[in-house]
C-alpha cells in the first residue's frame, strides 16, 4: 500500500465536471466514508406496505432525539417520501449481513401498487403504536414521527428529519452506559453505491480531554486497567 | 445471538426522555448504524491550523459534487465553523486505521489559539490551489468551498454543505468504474461516539433491477461469471 499511497493523484473540479455521469456518481459516492445501511418502512394510504434503502440517515440530537436523512426526489425512494408525508411515521431498520442482498434489491424500480416487503421476502411487523412496518429480520430498528421535510436548494434533495417515538433491539445488545453494540447485531456497512462490508471493532475510546490521550475502554464503557 | 434477538426490548419515547443524559447520547448516538470518520481541516485568519473529527459527513450530490455535515455549535467544532465561515475553505480526510486515536483526540477542547495538528502529531499538508491543511497520514482527501450554512431549527445544530474543489487518493486505489475501495485505504467506521471499525468486504453488488436479483461485481465494477 506505501507504493499506492506514494503515488497520489489530484484530481480538479474540472476533472470532476469532465467524467461521464456514472464514472462520477460512483467515485463521488465514495468520498464520504463508510455509510449506514437503512432500510425505511412506510406504508400508504391504501396499505401498501413500501421498503426503500438509504445510505444517508445521519444523527442530529439525542435530546430530543432526532435522526436525519437524504432522499433523492428522481431516484427510488419517491414512494419514500409520499408516504412519510400523507401518514408522519415511518421505521429505520438496520441492514445485517444476512439481508443486506434483499436490502440491495429495494431499490429496483418497483411500482407503488407493489410492496418491496413481498418481492424480496422481508417480512413486515407492526407494533400497536407505530403506523408503519418494521422489517422483522432487522435486529435494531425505531419508529419515527416527522418534524420537518426540507427541500435543498443546492441540488433540489430532500431533507426528512425525524424524532424518535420507539426503539426495539435485543436487550443485551445495549451496554452499561448505553452504547449498543452494533457490530454484534451484524449490523454492515456500505462504501460507495453498491459495497457492503462487515466490521471488525478496533477499539470504545474515552472521552477526550485537554493533555492526555485517549485509552481503549471496555465494551461496556468502563476504563481498562493500565 | 438468537437468543438474544429473541429477547427483544421495545424502548418507547417516555424512557428515552427519562434517561441520564449522558446513556441517553449514547444509545441515540448507535442508533443510525456506521458512521463516516473524518477530519475536518480548517484554517483561521491568524493561519492557526484547526482539525476536528466529525461522524456526520454525508454524501449530497454528485452533479455537482456536494457533500454536507452536522456541526453541533456547542460542541467541539465550533472553530471549525468559524474558520469555514471566514476562509470558506475546508478540507475532508479519511480516518485510517493508523491515526484513529490521533483523530479521536482532536474532540478535545483545545483553545482556538492550539492547533490539533501539534497536539496530535499529524501532520498539516497544503496544495497551491487550497485555503485549508489536509491531513498528509490521510490516504483519501478533498477540499470544499462552503455553499450553503443551515441553522437547523429543530434542534439548533448547524447544516453546512460544500461542493468538491479537489480530491486526493492513491490511483490504484480507484476502480474502473469510478468506484474507490476505501477499504483497501484502510478507512475505519464509528459506532456510537467512540467505537471504531475496521471493514471487511461482503461484496460489490450490481445494480438492482426488478425481476432480477442482485449479482456480485468484482472490485473493478465487472458482472462475474456465473
Amino acid at each position: 500500500m506505501n507504493t499506492a499511497i506514494n503515488n497520489s493523484i489530484h484530481i480538479t473540479s474540472d476533472d470532476i465536471a469532465d467524467y461521464d455521469s456514472r464514472y462520477r456518481a460512483k467515485l463521488i459516492n465514495s468520498l464520504s466514508g463508510f455509510k449506514s445501511a437503512n432500510l425505511i418502512g412506510t406504508i400508504d394510504e391504501d396499505l401498501v406496505t413500501n421498503l426503500a434503502i438509504v445510505s444517508s440517515v445521519f444523527h442530529l440530537g439525542a435530546n430530543p432525539p432526532l435522526m436525519g436523512m437524504i432522499i433523492r426526489p428522481d431516484t427510488v425512494p419517491r414512494d419514500t417520501l409520499a408516504n412519510i408525508r400523507s401518514n408522519g411515521s415511518y421505521t429505520i431498520n438496520h441492514v445485517n449481513s444476512a439481508i443486506y442482498q434483499q436490502a440491495h434489491q429495494t431499490s429496483a424500480r418497483y411500482d407503488a401498487s407493489v410492496s418491496e416487503f413481498d418481492e424480496t421476502q422481508l417480512t413486515p411487523q407492526f407494533t400497536p403504536n407505530v403506523k408503519a412496518p418494521y422489517v422483522a429480520q432487522s435486529h435494531l430498528k425505531f419508529a419515527l414521527e416527522v418534524r420537518d421535510i426540507q427541500w435543498l436548494a443546492v441540488n433540489g434533495t430532500v431533507m426528512v428529519i425525524g424524532e424518535i417515538m420507539e426503539i426495539i433491539t435485543p436487550s443485551d445488545s445495549i451496554k452499561a452506559d448505553g452504547y449498543i453494540d452494533i457490530e454484534a447485531l451484524d449490523s454492515v456497512a456500505i462504501s460507495g453505491l453498491d459495497g457492503y462490508h462487515q466490521t471488525t471493532r478496533l477499539n470504545r475510546l474515552s472521552y477526550a480531554k485537554v493533555a492526555t490521550t485517549p485509552s481503549a475502554l471496555s465494551i461496556e464503557g468502563a476504563n481498562l486497567v493500565e
